[in-house]
């Protein structure tokens, strides 16, 4: 999303709308559009514009041995800046690795079960579920506490708890669902696993809690191709036989991720992604503004025409669900949404309806342009 | 690599290196170096250009759902341009997946042993020797052919062959030792699978003749980050009940690769990388390039001052390896060639030496370039 040299999102007096235009970098002007994308998510001009930067640079970092110090130091800065970010402690780990977070949903049990055959896991919804699909191709599943109609669960105090499991594992967001965890269980009784992909530097967690935290890039780390792995120096189990060595922890921890071939545009631009949040105030300023956009999209939603099917205390705070009375009006708010400039509002197929992301670079003018074409299509269709 | 300006590598009066210098799609001059790295390799300027441009648009490809309209466009030209390059035949299926060529060491016994317990495979360097190690985590390895001292492997036909082995796994082309296979063995008898980092698309194979091909990006398809598997409709086994759901080919291969979020990114470039290829005359011009710039540097090799490790039928086309008298003069060679521009001549560290690969977008004059270095150090250290 390029940067904003226009004001409001109004029609014109022809009712067409008059597009908002943004100055690339190289000087040409694109209509404005509005991206509120799940993931690959939208991402910020000054990042996009220093990614050209690098690939602009001979030879650039996409044409150099992975072990060679440009590379390295490239790595080393993004994971400085990531620690920073995250006020991380001396026993946790960064690694850099590839496969996306649904590759890890299997290479959690494969590193961390050891000899223990059971395992805690939150069944939150969408992600949560295929979470725990993939966990039961290794092990029993002990399912601590299921997502209701209304999109709640129970509050941690309240899990079912498996006195034998190796880790307990959860989606801090569930993408699809419109919903994420307001509060974690207690870590002194086992590790905690959390698949972050979808929260991770878009809210204040308290990720010292975790003995493993794992993450997507591409909502707010960047580009899809990567998985950010913070890791405690002493993870539960050891890596089962199976476990391809470039998919062993504990082996790319001591290789410092450096086995492979890394996804090294990926890495560089996730660094891009942590020193443009460390410019724009951090995690806590990032949670400030998603909450303010967050509070001003569920206040639009009457509970009449626009309806959250998730109870308020669960609701994500980056991926706002609602629908609307039926189905026909769904497809028609989309479709109008994207000819005044509002991308990618539709739901996650699984679950049908609006889904509105608004991540780390998703700006409050887009939420309010989206309040406005809320506002207006309920006039004319409501 | 951008595109040349001056011609010729000559040093000035004074001995200092006078670079070639080279335009940047904005405008800016930067100093010419001549790349050999042998993976991430060198880039051609069109791809970085066009890669540049692709992250200007806006929204960008990297920011929007994976299975929108403008990304499956984009990967389905990809495809397209790959199948026409490779003439490939209807039973092939092209996959765009993550994790690089040491990871799919695992998900190829994963996906393809079925109920068999036993594959062959080719000992033909240091990336078929990994190959086997990872494969032996999984089953009964039967080593076809080991490579010599000097780095021959006897013909296939004289290959001892394991009449239950589930596939024959190879490495066509070894990065590191320098040496590549001059004939495959009869696919009739058993699947050929083959690992084709290096040299897919430099030189002309009959891949109609595997099962499955898979071969990571970053030589002649583009950036780190992405793995491009070729399979036939027909794989043979089935994957195991412990294979990661995105890493189940047949999965995949149903699902068009879309079960999780591509490396959105890394494939755009592979798509520019085929469609300059094709450009360029296709994969029999860029095998007759390949063949004269390897004919160059190999007529270069005196046998005494520089020697080629490698038997000459079997040398690679691709990473020319040599070595020097002593240790002292190879680092000093590599000293001396950085200073003069030529970058990434180190061998591999398991290796040692020097090598020098050259792939598709390293043009001619680079190693004109290299082979008037390699006169110059013996003149005056031979």
């Amino acid at each position: 999303m390029n940067s904003s040299v226009g004001g409001g999102s109004k029609n014109s007096a022809l009712g067409a709308p008059a597009h908002l235009t943004s100055i690339n970098s190289d000087g040409t002007y694109s209509a404005m559009t509005w991206n509120f994308a799940s993931g690959p998510a939208a991402l910020p001009s000054e990042v996009l514009a220093e990614a050209r930067e690098m690939l602009g640079r001979s030879p650039s970092l996409v044409e150099q041995p992975f072990t060679e110090p440009p590379v390295t130091a490239m790595a080393d800065e993004a994971e400085a800046a990531l620690r920073e970010l995250l006020d991380l402690s001396a026993e946790q780990r960064v690694l850099f690795l590839q496969g996306g977070a649904f590759a890890h949903f299997a290479f959690v049990p494969l590193n961390l079960l050891g000899r223990r055959d059971r395992a805690e896991y939150v069944d939150s919804g969408l992600w949560g579920g295929r979470a725990i699909a993939e966990a039961k191709r290794y092990c029993h599943v002990s399912v601590l506490a299921s997502r209701g109609p209304d999109g709640s669960l129970p509050p941690p105090a309240r899990w079912n708890h498996d006195p034998d499991a190796a880790y307990c594992h959860l989606v801090s967001n569930e993408t699809a669902d419109g919903l994420w965890l307001p509060d974690f269980p207690d870590s002194d009784r086992v590790p905690l696993v959390a698949d972050m992909s979808s929260d991770l530097l878009a809210r204040e967690i308290d990720v010292r809690r975790f003995a493993l935290i794992y993450a997507s890039a591409q909502k707010n780390l960047g580009i899809a191709g990567l998985t950010v792995l913070i890791a405690k120096d002493d993870l539960p189990g050891a890596a089962r036989p199976e476990t391809p060595t470039v998919f062993d922890y504990r082996l790319q921890l001591r290789e410092r991720g450096r086995i492979n071939t890394p996804p090294v545009f990926a890495i560089a631009v996730a660094g891009m992604m942590f020193r443009w949040l460390l410019r724009h105030g951090g995690v806590a300023a990032a949670a400030r503004r998603n909450r303010a956009k967050a509070a001003r999209l569920y206040a639009t939603l009457d509970g009449e025409f626009y309806r959250c099917p998730v109870a308020p205390e669960w609701r994500s705070g980056v991926n706002v669900v609602f629908r609307l009375p039926d189905p026909t009006l769904e497809a028609r708010f989309i479709a109008e949404a994207e000819q005044n400039g509002l991308w990618h509002l539709k739901g996650h197929p699984a679950v049908g309806g609006i889904r509105a992301s608004i991540q780390n670079a998703v700006p409050e003018s887009a939420v309010e342009a989206l309040v406005e074409r809320m506002v207006e299509f309920r006039r004319t269709n409501g």
